[in-house]
């Protein structure tokens, strides 16, 4: 912390600079560096965040020193403006800004005007010659620091103008003239006295103390506000749902003020240097004549289009026109402007770089390389995962969405699961989603919570959307390995199975109902909104030629080849189906990391076989169910390797309990008691026998297939009879056997000895040439602390796969199934950063996943590892593996182009921090 | 491995000797040892271990060199013997007997009399002059070559042995004459060509093969029998089941024979040195006059005692008892003898340690120590937890017990769950042992397993059974805790709550019915069985002053000081009451190392204050509510204090879902909603909102604390005012308050802030002196990794506890509740050694107490670390702990002396251990 606390700008030149964001904050920093660099800037000065940091640290006391520095920053100020505080003569006057190191809603707003009072005010109006501005920007100034010094309700000033408005038949603003306004300073200043009781505000004032017409008294308490606004409740809601930690806290932008309301040459404006949603090279925004501060964005006029301006002003259009150049050029990237004019005179007030759409991100990123502003790699670290992810998915039309908001038909939001979007009519349970569809009806599935008996009406429906459950819920994961649009968590719903209805607030759905869900936002809406596909997707998975003319096409295509020539982490697929692994391989998977074969025995006829295996009383009988579930799995695998030519498929066994396969409810029951000639008192027997305390800790994983080992047989026999069945149409098949939930090494070596004996033995009789490797699941934290073992020796695992799901479960000892209940009351108090469920948590799971990779290739030299759990998807994810040195990451096909674009940024990270080293 | 196979006995030298049990096997290393210190011995050699450890490694081949060193010493046995095998006139014998360095039955038995033919047979007659003993030995011997080498079912020779014997009106073998002997002989002989068909059998021969007349031939079949037996089913099962594991092989014993059945002057016998059931020293056992080898055991002829001996053979009597003198004296240890009398001459044919009761194994210990034949810590290290045990709990009257096995009233078995003895009636829910108790009845409670609201039955009942669950399963761990009898896991068992009824196999049992519960091994039995009282517990616990009077109350509180002084783990209890505690205390606990506090709200009318919090909906119910359950925990809190004047109390704060707080049945349910004047719809939506997929994962432990503060508002509240009372009652007070299921340092600092900000306060206004301290449990994975952040920093715990029950649950991922179908298939097929539920990890779990240990201290140098789970009272994992550097364990009242002799064990076999490395 240096002994300098204010830094000045303004007129070519400044005390600081971009680069110095973490002490002037964003807003300061780049008023700074705009001064250097020759561009218009009010001059002022800014109050570093080493201020507010000392503040809180020190029982909320300002250093001693700054007072001193502040007068001195003043008297520039007043010299170079020849103006002085509160002088009517010529009154020096000052907008007062929050601005920490990152953007940050929530903080206190703008002040503008500050140093204005009664006397000051016709002082400004006579030296103006603008008596009309002068009281006007008295009563916004009154207001502003009213509502934002003293906490006062902004309705309370809002209310008193309005009823001035109509008493005089004032439409806009605009239309108030000097009487009025003088007339709105008067109730404003009552608002003000009657409502300054100060409680709960940044300043502590008494109720009834007059409005302050001190200056400098007016300056003090807006920096006291600002500081007081970063420790709000607000401000800290936003950090914490933003993840925004290690800030020292907000600067303090003092400048003098350009009015933007001295009349028909002055206005205000905002825009981006490029357009914002779609990325298109021009200029973007909006102004209004005559205006000041957040006029444009507060919608009390209407806003004219900034390439109108060229009408208007046609110079100043000019001028802005070039700063807009001048500072892509110097900022490489797309910025967020504010300026005004003040009869005639362009200031720039902010820029900042600008939000953006994953189209515009996309483009932009693209275009600035062919620009020469920027390079590919530049260009990869500019693209966000969310930025790429909306360019995959169906989206609803935004101009319907909007216009759905507007009319308030968003009746609730639940978390965004899957992606995508999606529009249809309102079902409660799988059976109606396929009758339904065969009357050519598109039907959303509502559920409480969805388990595997679901998966077919998740598929068979456009939707799915849940009352419970969290981002990696059975619903979350199935939707999202899918590709498919899914909220989950939608807890304000209460849905009625027997009624079947929807209650959300004062909203009652019915079944049949048309609803749209937003799998972006999680947002669930009324009504028909029509939604558009993906370019990129029609492109790459369905070969659209129409579509891969698109320019988003070209763009994704080109954005992909730079991240495969940087990226070194392989990024693989999670996927249980050929039609999986044709989408994979289309979005560029480079194999399959996960196949879920338990998928396999759903669908259709096979669930029959796999309910009659688990009936099953002896082996014979147990293995006669297998037989019949054999062909069944042999013909996918048959087909994922054909996709996967020349590439590794990593097949699971069967995972999950048994339970699962049987249904749960009544009618579910019955149907199988007839359907296999069983009393349904047996099927209740059967249900309640496989019922367990903890199914996550219970029979599952390899634990089935070593009480079973008929189970491993099978599944080895359908895995390497299709392979030799294609190897011989000439593919390249490169089986790897995957054994799930090991913990001990002689649980891998029980099963692999099973596999090895049943493989080589068809292998011999077949003749076939392909190698394949058995290696396991890391997922359980004691197969990590005895990896070295597990891979060891001549048996030992030939690879690992560490699922980071079921690791994160155990070593958290959380259940995802029921830690939504607390994980987001721990986000709020601040004892976890983010849900480790969607991004791994480095310290803990992290460190475990690096003990076994050093184990494990301590026991096998050239182990390869991988991950296969959600995380395989999520970017900073993706990054911790490639540091940890794994070897690839496997994720839900659609998420592959997320996860190659962030192996790319690790490695472009790296060298960064490489570089910063030496 | 040596080169040398074969190593001689008998007749004043060896070249062997007791401690080569890994090559010699017991059995030959002790007839080594027997013939050095001048025991007769019938000289012999014995096949190393060695032998059949190279017979698996080598494709079931014998060593090349064997061959020649067999002939060398069969040379010299004929030699010694002067005698030759197969020579009619002075035909060599020999015994052939398996042994193997532990004692295991499930291999072959001995084999006797090897060597004999129709030719050996009439000379044998001729040499001795005894006919009869000549066709006796040869019948015997074609029975066990027939049975042991040839696999033929002992029943087939039984069967024609009895024909021969009704035939001729003989009653007992003694009564057939050398006539009925000869027809014997043939008729075995037909059946062993009948059935030799060799089919599984360890020596391969064709089924009518002649039974084999050279007996070089019959001596290398009985060889290849014993090695061929190391690999049997049974033996295989046995060693699975004894976990024993890494011996080389089994040795085989080649001994010239004795013969017992010469006539009234000989004979043969097996005794104790002193009585195996209740230790004293007196000579015990029993022989039979003119009988060979398994003949006292098999119960063929009633046998004499012991003592009789004195009056039938005087002298041998006392050269019999001058050997178990010398025998004890050399072994310092009670002996399991065999010997034979061959025409007056005694010869000793096996000696090893004996096994022994509980009751007998502390006698003799102490016994020895005051005879001066062993130290203080060679008794430790005699007595064994499950030794000590025994001497604790109620048993079944052994006589009364006997009759009811007999009886076959031992309607089926479960696991041994809680210790001691218990007879009641039948009845099948807690409300009911209630009733039945204010009735007078004592009752036996069988659930299918227990949860919370079982407990108030399970106080009231004699004892608790259930069908499922394991050795941790709820039932087990309340009913040990308490000390109570209970039996869990009798999977067996149908129990029909409707029709109250238990069927199990054909027996069918009513409520009502009389059943005994043995604690001690598992078994339920139909009927009536009375129960003995320890003494121990009398004198300890209840201050019974002619309980203090008896030998084994004596006895037991020496060995306690003896291992007092050896010991530095310092052992406390699990304790949830003031009655717990003063148990605790007498048995030697120095504090207690947890006290579950939501054992306080189950009880009485507290269990209506829990579910009003659980039911709040607003802060303030929720603290009305608690300020209601504050003074029954502060009340339990100062007894508890009381109880441990001058010892810590480490409480951990509330842990189980609050779930279990609820009525899961229809009846609990609808009282529920009687009882606080709600709808039951209320209540069932309320158990339907609190259920959990994964419980053991869910909103349980800190979880809930952070959920609801207030809650660990009231539990310090009790805590410290608590302590403040009792501290100005003059009692020294030390609360260690304890944070349950932390995984992250964030979960501590935010419940340390409140505990402490609470209790400091308090202390303040009551101006009192006493410390407290905060810590945590260890039972999360995670907080293993990240130890030292928790225990670090100002803030930071001050002590650890592991709780190893979660986490052996996490790290394994087994839920306790579950495992037990897969558990016992694991140690099947030797994937697991041991329930990691029941004997501490140490390659996992270990590994992660061990990180928690060392990382732990790292934060903070001086870091108290504990355990608290069951396996605080396993012997192996008290060793463990100790030598992980724990300050203590922690365990169920009645198991603290069992920990306490094995932290004692610890220290001695330690220093045993480094003096062997000097």
């Amino acid at each position: 912390m240096s002994d300098k606390y204010i830094y000045k700008f303004g007129e070519g030149k400044a005390d600081g600079n971009a680069k110095m964001k973490e002490s002037l904050g964003g807003k300061g920093a780049n008023l700074a560096e705009m001064s250097s660099i020759g561009v218009p800037v009010p001059p002022g000065f800014t109050i570093v965040t080493d201020v507010c940091d000392y503040y809180y640290k020190n029982g909320k006391q300002l250093p001693k020193t700054l007072k001193a520095e502040l007068d001195e920053n003043i008297a520039i100020l007043e010299k170079r403006k020849n103006a002085k505080f509160g002088d009517p003569k010529s009154p020096l006057l000052v907008s007062v800004r929050s601005g920490a190191a990152m953007s940050m809603p929530g903080m206190m707003d703008t002040i503008l005007n500050l140093g204005i009072n009664d006397e000051v005010c016709e002082g400004l109006a006579k030296k103006t010659g603008n008596e009309r501005m002068a009281w006007d920007s008295y009563r916004r100034f009154i207001n502003m620091f009213g509502d934002v010094v003293m906490g006062i309700a902004h309705e309370k000033f809002e209310h008193e103008l309005s009823a001035i408005k109509s008493k005089r038949g004032a439409k806009v603003d605009t239309d108030l003239d000097v009487e009025g306004l003088k007339e709105v300073v008067t109730a404003y200043k009552r608002v003000y006295k009657e409502n300054a009781s100060g409680e709960g505000a940044p300043v502590q004032k008494k109720k009834g103390d007059e409005f302050p017409t001190n200056a400098r008294v007016q300056l003090e308490d807006a920096i006291m506000a600002v500081i007081g606004s970063w420790m709000s409740p607000r401000a800290e809601f936003y950090r914490t749902k933003e993840k925004i930690y290690g800030l020292k806290g907000t600067a303090v932008n003092v400048q003098s003020m350009a009015f933007g309301n001295m009349g028909d040459t002055s206005g205000t404006g905002v825009a981006f240097t490029r357009n914002s949603a779609d990325g298109t090279n021009e200029f973007y925004g909006e102004f209004l004549i005559n205006a000041q501060g957040e006029d444009v964005v507060a919608g009390i006029r209407t806003p004219m289009h900034i390439s109108e301006m060229k009408k208007v002003w046609k110079d100043i259009y000019k001028e802005l026109d070039g700063i807009r150049l001048k500072l892509e050029k110097h900022y490489k990237d797309m910025q967020d402007i504010e300026f005004t004019i003040e009869e005639g005179k362009l200031y720039m007030l902010q820029t900042r770089g600008g939000k953006r759409t994953g189209m515009a991100a996309v483009k932009i990123a693209y275009d600035m390389v062919k620009e020469g502003l920027i390079d590919e790699e530049e260009a990869l670290i500019r693209v966000s995962g969310d930025h790429l992810n909306q360019l995959l998915f169906d989206v609803l039309d935004p101009k319907e969405k909007q216009r759905a908001v507007s009319e308030h038909r968003v009746f609730t939001k639940g978390l965004p699961a899957g992606p995508g979007a999606a529009c249809g009519q309102v079902v409660f349970n799988a059976d109606d989603v396929v009758e339904w569809k065969k009357q050519g009806k598109k039907t959303i599935l509502f559920r409480h919570e969805t388990s595997p008996e679901d998966v077919i009406g998740m598929a068979d429906s456009e939707a799915t959307v849940t009352s419970t459950g969290g981002m990696t819920s059975h619903a979350a994961v199935v939707a999202r390995s899918w590709g498919k649009c899914c909220v989950v968590g939608a807890s304000e719903m209460q849905i009625d199975y027997k009624k079947k209805t929807i209650t959300a607030g004062k909203t009652v759905i019915n079944e049949g109902d048309v609803v749209a869900v937003d799998g972006g936002t999680g947002e669930l809406i009324l009504g028909e909104v029509k939604k558009t596909k993906s370019p990129v997707i029609s492109g790459l998975v369905d070969n659209n030629e129409d579509a891969k003319k698109t320019e988003v096409y070209k763009m994704f295509v080109n954005l992909m080849k730079w991240a495969e020539k940087t990226k070194t982490l392989k990024v693989r697929a999670n996927a249980d189906s050929p039609r999986d692994s044709l989408v994979a391989r289309a979005l560029g998977a480079q194999g399959v990391g996960l196949c879920r074969t338990e998928h396999m025995f759903f669908e259709g006829e096979r669930i029959w076989d796999m309910r009659a295996m688990i009936l099953a009383e002896t082996v014979e009988e147990r293995k006669k169910a297998l037989d019949r579930l054999l062909p069944y799995q042999r013909a996918d695998f048959e087909g994922m390797f054909k996709e996967m030519d020349g590439y590794g498929v990593t097949i699971r066994y069967l995972d999950p309990p048994l339970h699962e396969f049987l249904p749960q409810d009544e009618a579910g029951q019955k149907e199988m008691a007839e359907r296999m000639h069983i009393s349904i008192d047996k099927v209740k027997k059967e249900v309640q026998d496989l019922h367990e305390q903890n199914p996550m800790l219970g029979h599952r994983g390899c634990r089935l297939s070593i009480t079973y080992p008929e189970i491993c047989v099978m599944q080895t026999t359908a895995v390497i009879e299709a392979a030799c069945k294609k190897e011989k149409e000439g593919i390249t098949v490169i089986p790897e056997i995957m054994i799930p939930l090991v913990g001990k090494v002689e649980e891998f070596q029980y099963l692999a000895k099973i596999v090895r004996e049943t493989a080589d033995k068809i292998i011999k009789e077949k003749g076939a040439k392909f190698t394949y490797t058995v290696g396991t699941m890391i997922e359980i934290p004691r197969a990590a602390i005895v990896a070295d073992k597990i891979s060891g020796g001549e048996n030992g695992a030939e690879f690992f796969s560490f699922g980071t799901n079921d690791l994160t479960q155990m070593t958290f000892g959380y259940s995802r199934d029921d830690a939504g209940v607390f994980i987001s009351d721990y986000i709020e108090k601040k004892i976890l950063r983010e849900d480790p469920f969607v991004a791994v948590d480095q310290e803990g799971v992290g460190a475990l996943v690096e003990m076994g990779v050093e184990k494990g290739r301590k026991g096998r030299k050239k182990l390869k590892c991988g991950v296969c759990g959600e995380h395989g998807g999520e970017p900073s994810s993706v990054k911790f593996f490639h540091r940890t040195g794994l070897d690839y990451v496997s994720c839900s096909p659609y998420r592959v182009p997320v996860a190659r674009l962030a192996a790319a940024q690790a490695v472009i990270e790296e060298k960064r921090h490489a570089k910063k080293k030496k």
